[in-house]
């Protein structure tokens, strides 16, 4: 089978040369395992930080298979538990195919949405937006919550979200091109692009009032900026770095004054803590896409030599939506 | 009468010329105020902030009564609240005598304590460590808690509070004397000179399991190396930053990615939003220091010109306990 490996710890920005596509031969099924035939993979912002060794799972040794969630065909089952044809998905890594432990896959409700969700809107990336809202932000009719990665898979579930609870809900994207897909196609009233040279400012004036909630992907600059509006007893989702991921040294946070003088709370958000919820969360998005309240885009990439390419290009913020690879 | 009125704004370290002491005409009673005599004025690291512009009341205009709470007696009362020889406490400023609002003057329960307690522990200071601890911090029997500022008014009852409830609590200092006033005294478990060198190593060894919770009045180095030991879920209290008060420009903050890590709680505290709960922490404390559970220190300058020098070495960390002006 074909597969992408590690050939480097990428230094900076990932470059092609650190991965490379090989032909591996099938591993064995083992008892209580599964094989199943790739068909998605998902690309994460999370793997950048994985690669560097900052993430809540270690780094992937040189020369294995780029790890990262899959969906796919189960061809062969020793489990018992599954049969050939069901459509499973599971952290099958950069690869033609997986075996998994059957007891680590989860099977893909065909009949919710279109399989490829299930590593997105319906996946860990819409998990992360509930539990973000659902368990830190708790928003309430006519608050203001700003989102950052507003066009991306996160980000655009978050505001939405926000949006059905009654909330102004202002995006930051990095492109003229991702803010007017956040405002035109995902329903946030305002975005702003952090890539503006004026972006404090124009935040300020998207944000006249300040907010009440402010959900982080990015720390840095854009952090800095949201934690400056922060309204009395805001409340921030600390939930990914993507500023400093490709940075050999942990740059300084922003300054924690203002998050005193809003008395306001700042709480780390690790998707894996929230696993118990996912069937109440996969049922409540699944509804919303049904019913036309949540919209989810994505950006497919095919095949999976294409892997690296269409990583990469998520970490320069090329991607419209969901970053997927179609094998 | 005699009072200490703000010459210029500090720059950095204040000096002894910022401020004046100057004869003033006694101000006149108004109805519904009364005059005190003022005995005791209490000096605070607030009062740095405040006088940057960076604090939660406006930075008093120059050549004003340098601003802080007293305690005195009544002298004259034209509110029907209080009589002659009441003892109350507010914020009379640097001066002999003051005239407020009787109905933001507060009366000193003489019999609870002695009455210059009354802008220490069961004031102000003690209503900060109060409102940190029962508020958010919400210690439990086994926790590790971290205190910074341990030898000062609130860092000291925090600790103390945090040992009631069952807790292993480390000190953070800035002298090998203080620390051992914090741990001989105040009953800490142990405590760290952030002074010393090699502090970063000696506060993890202070706390090899890391701190479910921290009590942060300083900001900068003390907090980054705080962060770093934070065990899931720990919760921060962000309470002060004297660690920049003396400073024109802010600096930046910790790197946030260890609160992610942590899945932490980090919430912003201003007391001025607690004096609801003024009087149940009063009892409470008052009852602590009846029966041996907590114990306080003050450091008494005597007369009100020395309080310039008083509120430098405050600054300076020179002081050991809550600094009081006795006049």
């Amino acid at each position: 089978m074909q597969a992408v490996c590690l050939r480097r710890i990428p230094r900076g920005m990932p470059q092609a040369q650190d991965f490379k596509l090989r032909q591996l031969p099938l591993p064995a099924v083992g008892d209580g395992q599964l094989r199943m035939q790739v068909q998605w993979l998902s690309l994460d912002p999370f793997l950048r930080a994985q690669l560097g060794g900052r993430y809540a799972v270690p780094r992937p040794p040189l020369g294995s298979i780029v790890p990262g969630y899959g969906i796919g065909t189960v061809v062969e089952d020793r489990s018992g538990c599954f049969a050939a044809g069901d459509v499973v998905s599971g952290l099958t890594g950069w690869a033609e195919q997986a075996v998994l432990d059957a007891k680590v896959v989860s099977r893909v409700d065909t009949a919710l949405a279109p399989v490829s969700t299930a590593v997105g809107v319906l996946g860990i990336p819409g998990l992360t937006a509930w539990a973000g809202v659902r368990r830190i932000l708790e928003p309430k009719p006519g608050q203001t919550i700003l989102v950052s990665t507003a066009a991306g898979a996160v980000g655009s579930t978050v505001g939405q979200l926000c949006k059905a609870a009654g909330c102004r809900v202002i995006g930051i994207a990095g492109s003229a091109r991702k803010c007017a897909i956040v405002v035109e196609q995902y329903g946030f009233d305002a975005c702003v692009n952090y890539r503006d040279a004026d972006f404090p400012q124009a935040l300020r004036n998207a944000c006249p009032d300040g907010v009440d909630g402010y959900f982080d992907n990015v720390g840095g600059a854009v952090l800095e900026a949201a934690l400056s509006l922060l309204r009395l007893h805001a409340r921030v989702v600390l939930c990914g770095l993507s500023d400093q991921y490709n940075r050999a040294e942990r740059p300084p946070g922003p300054n924690l004054g203002p998050v005193i003088a809003a008395r306001a709370r700042l709480e780390g958000l690790v998707v894996y803590d929230h696993l118990a919820d996912f069937d109440r969360c996969r049922g409540e998005l699944a509804r919303m896409i049904g019913d036309g309240t949540l919209r989810y885009h994505e950006h497919i990439h095919d095949g999976l030599a294409n892997a690296p390419a269409g990583f990469i290009g998520l970490l320069n913020g090329d991607n419209l939506g969901k970053a997927l690879v179609r094998l």
